[in-house]
Order: structure tokens, then C-alpha cells, then sequence
């Protein structure tokens, strides 16, 4: 797998990635997807969802600060991104937390065609029935190994799963990828959940095997956070300084750092 | 009074505080939680505050961007809050600036038991009736002593009040406090003062005494902004630095720069 | 013309500038006022709306993230600046990428008097009805010299036009100014668009004559961008570096670096 390759086409491409994601993090997802290379687009108003995807690339929907109306939203734009045939990415923020979360999580899986879910370990197997606790949008354990329940979740939904975490796992079902990229400062930042999400569907806008696209998408992330951990002196300057090196990723550290290898 | 025992309790209990919040700053009250030590999550929808709330250890109210529907689910996550004994923080933001805030910050302290209200000096007059102007989200003077003004309403409310200047102060009605940490430049960043009441609530949920909780946050958060400011070349590597300096604080710092003492 | 002489007005009159504007850049809006030395306010509640324009000396109207709920909101106190006679500056965010988004724009313009109206080549091209294409908020191209649309459409709504670029364009109908300050790091930068807006309808708030308030904000903003751009290890860390050069910005520096011409 090179995950530079797809880095690569994604900066000359310049896919357009439509988002329809919460109010914390918003500005982060635009602002990254620009960083690797796409062009973001916020949207969620009923009268347009349709139209901005319909000239979108992806579509990004992320239910971190849901309600009715923004799911409403996201079935209308989901299902244009279905007839279309560009790649749909749900990011399940704090499914496991409320049943409000689950239902609606529920809801959109069945009205759309999700073609990639991510989330954490609590997020994942909510979606599964997995007994799991989310704290807030915290995993805080879950019965059984993730790489299964990622490979479960992947074969009922047909379709790409993404769990984040020390390891980020990717199955679509038939195989399982390990991502070993990353670094612990991360999780001390509000907003690196609900980006890597959107440099996902940066990838996979230009990917066709969404396995493929996920796990390199999960690899440059990683290794731009690694990276930038190198010259943080916390986690307000680890956050410019992740920015600086997503920007300026080159072949040689993508060559260098990635560590993804298949899930025996 | 010992700020980094309190701090030290938020960083190893990892308390999960519930914000409805406003749109400016929502990004920043979720990440200086997290720089804090404390979990925070984001979730306004009627249909969950409520779950939201119940499994949370605080709960902060920010009417920054107020409209009737968000007032309408902080009054049920409020009283949920209530109910389940966490301590609610109300951040008045702008109160005094228009009639429809003043009437929903009353509508709240009406509906729900707020436990710390924190504004500054013109926010906090105009809950209490005292003439204030407020231009915007700034204080433009009030009539009257601000001691004086946060003992009363903190006596009428029979909860604490924090008043934030250049000299913080902190009051039960009983016993006032006074917290002369940082630095004139937090002024010039936009949402310093929706940050503090995130970090007023994330000590609120692990120290019971209210006033004490409240001035141990406003002198962790002061001494984070003197420390940025040292090494900070204007307002936004100062917002950065001042993420470094509050996650990484320590005790001796805390000790040696603590400017908490009582008003007489 | 001289920009340095603007922008010490704003900082000495600090003018309270009203927003109504999208969730994405929300947090920058308000940060580059506060930056530029003017006071920042957000308020999009119909309850509020008319009252916090009441108090303002300038609104900013931006549809970036527009609802009809919200260009409800933007008419209200669109008409409430109007009548106060303070000025009113349009940021067309989008505009061409969907119909709700010209449809609304048109909306603004027939119902509230637009003193400003700022885009990038191809919101401002689709605004006068002129072939363009928009990509998201990205400019893509359009039909004609920008100039000249900038002329027609300040000539056609008798108001001031800005189009950005690398070379900006003010045009008041009668005069035509250049503005070649910048860099090209602020296209990597997601809010550069927004913030300038912020920037223009400061700068409005103390200068009356609207194509020169508009051409001093568009030289002081590049010029920060420039110096930005000289520390900057990429996108991240120019966000921080930007709003420290704009914060200090001096008049030496002004004077020396502005490239503010006539188009002939």
C-alpha cells in the first residue's frame, strides 16, 4: 500500500468534500481537508444539500452535534451522494452515548448507503449492538477485540469500517488492515476524531478501493501527527504545528513512517 | 486554598462536563476542557440533553449565541442536572447587551438551580438589576463597587459568583474572594472568557466547595496566561502557548505564582 | 491613500461590529476584529437581532453556512443598520455553487441596502448574472475581466464591490483600486475569505467613504499576511503568525508595504 500515492493524486486532484458535521469541530475538518490537499464545503441548509453535493467529490456526515433537522439533512444529501455514486462517510461522534445518537446513527445507515463508518472502539460497536460505554464521545471499553467487531460491522453493513485508536483498525469484511501510525498527543486535542474522518473522504474521493484509501488517509494522518509531536510543546502548538506537516508531507517520511500491515 | 490540588483531582478524575454552548467558541470551551484534564462533550439536541447530561459530572450553560431553542434545552438539561445533584455553571455572556438576554438569563436562574454564575462586571450588574452597560460581549462600566455587586447577587441567587477582570472575583454571599492572576493580553484573544467558565466547571465537578473550586480555576487559568504570555509574540501564538502552559502546569508553578487571597 | 491612518482609527474608536455569519469561520470572525482592534459581536436570534445592530457601528451579513432561518435574521438587522445608517457589508460566500445560494443573495440585495459587497471573482460574477463557476467556495473561473464586473455590479446596486484575489479589486461604480498585498499562503488557510470581510466592515465602522475603508482593510490584512508568511512553517503556524503581525502592525510597516493603486 502507498499511501502517498493517494496523498499525492488527492493534492493534484483537489477533490471537493462536502461536509455536513457538528459545531465544535467544523472549522477543523474544513481547514484539514484544505491542509491535504481538497477543498472543503460546508452545507446543511434542506434547500441546497442536494446541490452541493451534486457537485461534490465525497460527503462527509458526522452527527457530533446532531439534531433532527441535520439528520434530516443528511439523509437528503446522503442519498444524492448515493445516486451519484461518490463515497459517503459517517462519523458515529458519541453513538453508544444517548439512545438519540444510536437511533438516529440507526436511521441514517438505513435510509443511506454508508460506504465508510468510522469511529472509535465504544462508537463501533454501539453500531454493532456490541456492549460498549461511550463517555460523552469517549470510548471507555467494549466487550470483544475491535479487528472483529470492525470485520462484523464491515460484513452486516457491507461497506468500510474505521476504528481509531492506539492501533487504527480498517476492515471492509474480507480483509482487515492495522495502522500503527500516531501519536499520543493527539488524543489531547479536541478535533483529531472528526478530522481524520475528512481526510478520509479526501482519499477516498480519488480511491476507489476504500480500504486502500481509509488506511492510507489513516497513515498520513498519523504520521503528520508524529511528526508535529516532534516540535509541540503541547497541545496548542502541536496543533499549528500538525497543520505545518500534513501540508508538507513528502514521499520520503510517508516511505519512511508508515506502518500498515494486514490483520492476520 | 490549594489550585493544584484541585487541578490535580480534575487530571486524575477525568470528570465529563456537558456544554451548551455558543458557536464562537464552542471549539475552544471543548479544548481547554480537555487541556484541564477533564472530558468535555457537546450536545444540544432536546431529544438528548437530557441523557447527555445524566452522565455527566457538570454542566455549563453559555448563552453566547442564545436562541429560544437552545435556552429550551438548557432549562432540561438543567433541571436534569438538578435532579442528579452536578453542579450547573451559567456563563451570562452579553447579559445587559439586549432585552432578550436579559430575559432568558432570567428565564434560567427562574427554571434551573444555577449553582455558579460568571460574568463580567456589566454582565453580572445587569442580572441583578444594578445599572450596567454592556457593548456587546464587553463590560463598559457599572455603578457600584463589583465586591459588592457579586456578594449581593451571589446572596439573592444563594449560589457563587464569579465577576472576571483584571482582578477576578469570586463570591458566596458569605465570603468573597479575590484572584489577581493574568495577563492583559487574554483580553485581546477572543474567548478566554467562555474558556474559564469550561474550567470553572471542570473544578466545580470534583471540589464541592463552590468558591473555592471556582477561585482554584480562575488562578490555574491565570498563571496559564501569564506563563503564554512570556513566550508569545501576540494574541495568536498566544493562544497556543496558553494551550502548553495550562496542559503541562505544575505544581510548582501553581504554588509560586497563586495571587488568591480574601477580600476584606 | 493611507491605510495606517484607518487602522489607527479603528483601534482608537474601537467600533462595535455586529456578525451574523456562518459556524465554519465563526470563531476567526470574531478574533481578526478583536485583532484588528475593534469589538467583535455575534447574534443571530430574531428576538436579538434588531436590538444588538442597535448598538453596533458596523453589521457584517455572511452566508457561508446560510438557513432561511438565518437570512431571516441577516434582513432584520440588515434594515435595522439601514435605518441607523451604519454600514452594511455583504460577504456572498458560495454564491453560484447552488440556487438557494443566489436566490438568498438576491433576497439580501433586494430587501436590505447593501453598502459592501465582497466575493471571490465568481461569487461576484454570479451575483450580476455573469457565466462563472463556483466550486464549493471556491472561485473556477469566470467570463471577463474581474474589474470590470466589480465596476458593474457597484455601479448596478450603488454600492461598494470587493473582489479578492491576488490582486484584490475595490470599485465604488466611478473608481477602481488595486490592492497587491498578500501572500499565497492565505489560500491554504480555511477563514482567510471571512476574516478580511471582518476586517473591511471595521475599517467601514470609521471611514466613510467605503471604497477607501475597504481598499486600507484589504491592504493592512495582505500586508499581515505577508509578514506572517516570513515565519511561518505552513498553514498552521501562519494562522498564529498572522494574527500577531495584524495585532502589532506598525506604521512603518504599513507605509512601506502597501501597494494600493488606481486601475486605469
Amino acid at each position: 500500500m502507498k499511501p502517498y500515492r493517494v496523498l499525492n493524486t488527492v493534492r493534484s486532484e483537489k477533490p471537493l468534500v462536502h461536509h455536513i458535521t457538528n459545531w465544535v469541530t467544523i472549522y477543523d475538518c474544513a481547514n484539514v481537508t484544505r491542509a491535504v490537499g481538497a477543498l472543503p464545503v460546508m452545507a446543511h441548509a434542506p434547500e441546497e444539500v442536494q446541490d452541493m453535493t451534486g457537485i461534490s467529490n465525497a460527503l462527509v456526515l458526522n452527527i457530533g452535534t446532531l439534531t433532527q433537522s441535520l439528520i434530516d439533512a443528511m439523509v437528503m444529501a446522503g442519498q444524492k451522494a448515493n445516486a451519484k455514486g461518490i463515497p459517503v462517510v459517517l462519523d458515529a461522534v458519541g453513538a453508544g452515548a444517548t439512545s438519540f445518537r444510536n437511533e438516529k446513527s440507526a436511521q441514517l445507515i438505513k435510509n443511506v448507503k454508508i460506504n465508510i463508518v468510522k469511529g472509535n472502539a465504544s462508537e463501533i460497536a454501539s453500531l454493532l449492538g456490541v456492549k460498549s460505554v461511550t463517555r460523552g464521545v469517549e470510548s471507555a471499553g467494549v466487550e470483544g477485540k475491535p479487528e472483529d467487531i470492525a470485520m462484523r460491522l464491515a460484513q452486516q453493513l457491507q461497506c468500510t469500517v474505521v476504528i481509531t485508536g492506539a492501533t487504527d483498525i480498517v476492515s471492509n469484511g474480507f480483509q482487515t488492515i492495522l495502522v500503527k501510525n500516531g501519536h499520543r498527543m493527539m488524543g489531547n486535542v479536541v478535533g483529531t476524531g472528526c478530522m481524520v474522518t475528512s481526510v478520509i473522504a479526501s482519499f477516498a474521493a480519488v480511491e476507489k478501493d476504500l480500504l486502500v484509501a481509509a488506511s492510507c488517509a489513516l497513515a498520513c494522518f498519523g504520521i503528520a501527527g508524529e511528526l508535529a509531536a516532534e516540535k509541540a510543546g503541547g497541545p496548542g502548538t502541536f496543533k499549528e504545528h500538525f497543520y505545518d506537516a500534513l501540508f508538507h508531507l513528502s514521499e520520503a517520511q510517508v516511505e519512511q513512517l508508515a506502518k500498515v500491515s494486514e490483520y492476520a
